[in-house]
């Protein structure tokens, strides 16, 4: 094993004790940032609201950099807002691991979705720093501006930019609903940076991340090893029938959508069960016009998210979806559109990155399974332009983006030592 | 036949020609004072919105009740503001015959739901007039006080009150959104009036009014003989679940209402079918929280209405329906709340009354049907403490509480010919 081979400079190399058995993060370190880190925007009930580019935001951003910083970090700040805290390889001419995630949070979000990635690879550093270990390749860590698409509506917009998903002046005019441009907050925060966005190599990139859902809990594994993430869409069903009076009008006179919905509604979950157990439909929205019980109503709109990680089955669930709405409708003579708002690809993580975390948790000797990410992250976009995994940790009843998200210490532990052997991997030593 | 034996007095006794033969409605009087009644609160869309106790509807009131006078009645209006307008009788001791409705409308309400009955009956006293008839009994047109329930939320208000189906006080005790009591508006418009509510003793009682559904229409027929009203009653389920992301959640791992929904909706939908044709549901109401399209919803509201003609088939879907709603969320392990929200026992018009309709159908030569009304009008409140009936006509496309109803002036005609004969019946001829 390749990491067998490397070994803490002139100190450790003497004793022949692989670094990999013996370098392990500092956990409370890292807790009490975690913890530092959640004041910023912290709410009531204990979770966070420091939506991107808030006074809030750039109060956790600041403080990040000052820690960066007295890690003997370089910062650089791209122009859409992504933070690049450097520290240093021993061969200067080669590309950057980065890893990292976000800093902002939904208005009702948590502690850890986002946080805990930054965070722990800032600690990797601090490790890196204590046990005197100098890479190969440089180490970034990275925060992507603006991951929750909630202040500004588009989601992982930052590494979007950074990786030519999105256009620049795209993003900066992305308006919140006050008016205020992702442009402007990025000025009056002081976060527009002047490195191009396109300043593009990186030799590897590791996101880790608290699972959000509930596999891995109720599976009572320790590590999820992401192999990838699902394809994902977002359709709008909008159903026309004729408004009537619940009494007086005999079913079978009626043009009645929820009829429709009664159809369709069975087919589409048996449809995700044919497709399981990694098939998944959810119904999300759902409203009725005029919405009087005594009416029977005109109009039908509901929203329908479909998922699923294999690129064929995905398409065949799509297929199926749009057949099984239209042949509700037309059997009761009801006019439907169908629209796709919003579809991304699914992506499959770089082997040679999966590998990494895989024989870091094997090393660490911990319970582990591969996990399709269900859910998009920045690494969706790092994995277009760089060799890309993510590693899962989980995270209490699978709750996120939730005031409740919460995981234990030694769970953050866990995923950061993960984290760092599976840097080592690529990062290298030079001593 | 009885009324065979009933002759227009001194005239036209010498040529033994039933008056029932000859007596008719004047088309043209009855269309033009149904049109002129629509200009208070007429909308742009050609519709009406006169809502109970405002000025719009005091307008209309006084228009009606200085029309009756001009034909020769008597005015009395009681507490909670009903008109009585009455022809005298020739047996002064005998109860009256009443007939009418009520000329407030919903918001966006047509020209007809109502009215078409009230003005009806003053087109009886018009005809009676004109024909020089004296009658047996002393006949009443009534107008109902808040009928609609949409300003004050209590539907059939006046006629509750009138029949003791409902408190005095109480009804008194209704505010509209701005926080306006029926008693204050009462007052406000003069049409708190000194009769007592409880002064209650009816020969017979009819009602004409359109269909508000499209069972006449889609069957061609002329008029629908109403047999009773439907039981019906409104339900309230709340489906608790728990609130998940779309992407990471295995189908099997979620808490989801829909799913719920997906198992109890068509077999809600096929019970109606099963105890068709006159079963009906509807589901008029549904949404789910939070409604973002990426979340498992946490929770499902939605409202079923359920209505059959017969009582024992209505108690059986009530039954199969909690049934139904409850085996689905247990096999899910969701918890459901189900309440009943509103109920109105079926009523079973009087056969006096209903043969009495029946046989001018006939006399005029009409094509008709027996029909169960889906809606709940005054004439249930009546029909608890006098022998009553009701005269339906079809309206285009079965279309009600709607901007664009419409009936035909030959359909106006047409119902207050039957209501003319039915009446004539039942108030008896003197000369």
């Amino acid at each position: 094993m390749e990491e067998f081979l490397h070994f803490i400079g002139r100190n450790c190399s003497q004793h022949m004790i692989p670094l990999t058995n013996t370098i392990r993060i500092n956990p409370e370190r890292l807790w009490s940032r975690i913890m530092e880190m959640a004041q910023f925007g912290a709410t009531p009930a204990g979770g966070c609201n420091r939506q991107a580019l808030t006074d809030a935001d750039k109060a956790g951003r600041d403080l990040f950099i000052r820690w960066c910083r007295e890690a003997g970090c370089d910062i650089r700040i791209d122009e859409i807002g992504n933070i690049f805290a450097r520290r240093p390889g021993g061969e200067p001419d080669l590309p950057p691991v980065i890893t990292g995630s976000h800093l902002d949070t939904q208005p009702s979000g948590g502690k850890f979705d986002g946080i805990y990635g930054v965070l722990a690879g800032l600690e990797l550093v601090e490790t890196l720093n204590d046990a005197g270990v100098t890479t190969r390749h440089p180490l970034e860590i990275v925060v992507w501006t603006n991951e929750e698409g909630c202040r500004f509506d588009t989601a992982m917009m930052g590494s979007a930019v950074w990786s030519s998903a999105m256009d620049l002046d795209a993003a900066y005019a992305l308006v919140d609903c006050d008016g205020l441009s992702v442009q402007d907050e990025l000025r009056r925060t002081g976060y527009r940076g002047s490195r191009t966005t396109t300043d593009i190599s990186v030799h590897a990139a590791f996101e880790l991340h608290i699972e959000q859902g509930p596999v891995l809990e109720d599976e009572g594994k320790a590590i999820g090893v992401v192999t990838g993430v699902q394809h994902m869409s977002r359709h709008r069903i909008v159903i026309l029938g004729v408004e009537a009076h619940a009494g007086p009008t005999p079913m079978a006179l009626r043009k009645d959508p929820m009829m429709a919905l009664s159809i369709f509604l069975p087919q589409l979950y048996a449809l995700a069960a044919e497709y399981g157990p990694e098939g998944r439909v959810t119904f999300g929205f759902i409203q009725v016009e005029p919405g009087s019980p005594n009416t029977v109503p005109g109009c039908l709109e509901l929203t329908v998210d479909i998922r699923h990680p294999n690129a064929g089955n995905y398409q065949a669930m799509l297929e199926r979806y749009r057949e099984c709405v239209r042949a509700a409708c037309d059997s009761l003579g009801l006019s439907v559109e169908m629209a796709c708002v919003w579809e991304a690809p699914g992506v499959v993580f770089d082997s040679g990155c999966i590998d990494a975390v895989r024989q870091a948790v094997e090393t660490l000797g911990y319970s582990s399974r591969d996990i399709v990410s269900g859910a998009g992250h920045d690494a969706c976009n790092i994995s277009a332009v760089a060799p890309t995994s993510m590693i899962f940790v989980p995270c209490e009843n699978g709750l996120s983006h939730n005031e409740a998200e919460a995981i234990t210490p030694e769970q953050a532990e866990t995923g950061a030592n993960v984290l760092l052997l599976a840097v080592l991997e690529k990062v290298g030593i030079t001593g």
